[in-house]
């Protein structure tokens, strides 16, 4: 089924022990469409300047992600620049320039009215809350937010977390989300604001789950679950790794008929193998070229590396 | 098979957020001892002082570990304290009292010359080397060391390394013993100074084993192996949980008819098991009194945690 994103779309300038990149295509909603459209159809809800041409269109309509909802108005699309050369596993913003993403107020095309599917990107929770509370229909909500609304938004926040199926974020977006440094007491206390599930990324070290009482309906399960990452001997351009992971998570879970602990299980492990392409070159350059062979020769590495037999 | 450790006894104060203990049993040589005696019969070589009394003798005997090559001396046992109140992930080393441990020379009685496989615990590589020189039938090595060691005693050390058949260490240990931030790339430089395998434990995100071209014999396993931790609620006492997983990990291996790569990643679920266990009390009071169900289910645990299906 059809997977709705709401995001930023945006132009990055990033430089990595690697090397450096001026301008590439780059915003959690355009890594994680990628991401999830090689599960699914994708549609995108985002902002983008006239700076937004052709060669960027064309990353999206390749890979058939429905762009109707790229609302494109006059001034430049929103900027960030970062820098990985103090630490790989942590960006340093040097520049973040809003431009038309300032004023973004996201539009439901009526042929997206239908979408049973929705992923809430890292933006403002107010513009969240909004476009969920416009999508009566949707069956399954995930979402991502980042430590500058956790810590200046967090009643705005708190709204959105209500009526989340799944919450994705960062070990220290979970510790600071729950003023806690223990992440399974952290896990608990997030369960308790509303998501049905918690999904902590770890960088390198993989991702874990925690589920509340209601995490699949019909079914007591909430053992957590611990999904590795791959040893990577370079990582090329970290950016876009968490949404890159996101897009392989639900995009697999709408792909499934039925949700289910499986399910959940092996979107974690798709999200993994989606992250660790994503970081093999800068901004989105392997996650326009993948094919499902790539994808399934990866998670049968995932497997292998964390399965007894 | 009978496992050998030399390595340290100790007496530890410590404090956590969970409480303190002024003084409680624990030394290297201990954890591991203990955590390995679930699986096969243990012998230790160590050096203590005059407060090593029947309180502590009965520690070892009642796990029916073999303390004949525990060498009793005058003058106090090697005693540690830290704290853990401001990073439970990483001790802050209040006191260190050396003591006996000073002069330690390890002494191997004719009992355990037919051991064949042998834990060198950290301590100096100088002594570490001394004893697998002296054990030249053993049949398995594996060891540990520090940080320490590392950055003052490398040329010591790398004599060590090139016979064993594991190393176990941690992140920072790795990263600083290969002069490597990237962890695959750190790894490949650390089997290049000759462990066939290098376990690295990364805490409570588990731990990720490498293998060289000789890991296993007949076999090319060389996917690197990823098994997880168990999220806990509360950490009570992170000290000796290193040793735990190496007791774990190197029992079990030693309680094999056959080494092969399944038992290898088998071995890295039962270190994570003790040493999940062994930080849920203070020192090693969870490590006295498990029994080997508790073991097993904890262990199925782990499997459920990390496996799909």
């Amino acid at each position: 089924m059809a997977i709705l994103v709401v995001g930023s779309v945006a132009f990055d300038a990033v430089e990595t022990p690697s090397g450096r990149r001026d301008r590439c295509l780059g915003g959690a909603a355009t890594y994680f469409a990628l991401a999830a459209s090689y599960f699914t159809p994708v549609r995108v809800i985002a902002v983008v300047g006239e700076d937004f041409g052709a060669d960027e269109e064309v990353v999206f309509s390749r890979r058939a992600i429905d762009t109707r909802g790229i609302e494109h108005v006059s001034g430049k699309s929103f900027f960030w620049s970062g820098s990985y050369m103090k630490n790989l596993n942590e960006a340093q913003t040097l520049n973040t320039e809003l431009n038309v993403f300032q004023s973004f107020s996201p539009k439901i095309p009526a042929e997206y009215e239908d979408t049973e599917y929705l992923f809430l990107a890292n933006i403002d929770p107010v513009l969240q809350a909004d476009v969920r509370r416009r999508m009566p229909n949707v069956k399954m909500v995930c979402g991502d937010t980042m430590n500058y609304w956790i810590r200046d938004h967090v009643e705005n926040l708190s709204r959105v977390l209500r009526n989340l199926d799944a919450l994705l974020i960062n070990d220290g977006e979970a510790k600071m989300l729950a003023h806690e440094s223990n992440l399974v007491v952290a896990a608990r206390k997030i369960l308790a604001m509303g998501p049905k599930a918690l999904v902590v990324k770890h960088g390198e070290y993989g991702a874990t789950s925690f589920f509340g009482d209601h995490a699949f309906p019909g079914e007591e399960s909430r053992t957590p679950f611990r999904a590795p990452a791959l040893p990577l001997a370079e990582v090329v351009d970290p950016t876009g790794a968490g949404d890159s992971f996101a897009g392989g998570f639900f995009g697999y879970i709408a792909s499934q008929p039925r949700f289910a602990p499986v399910v959940f299980r092996r979107a974690m492990f798709y999200g993994g193998v989606m992250g660790s392409f994503a970081v093999e070159r800068f901004g989105t350059e392997r996650l326009q070229q993948l094919d499902r062979k790539e994808i399934e020769d990866r998670f049968a590495l995932f497997r292998q590396l964390s399965h007894l037999d």
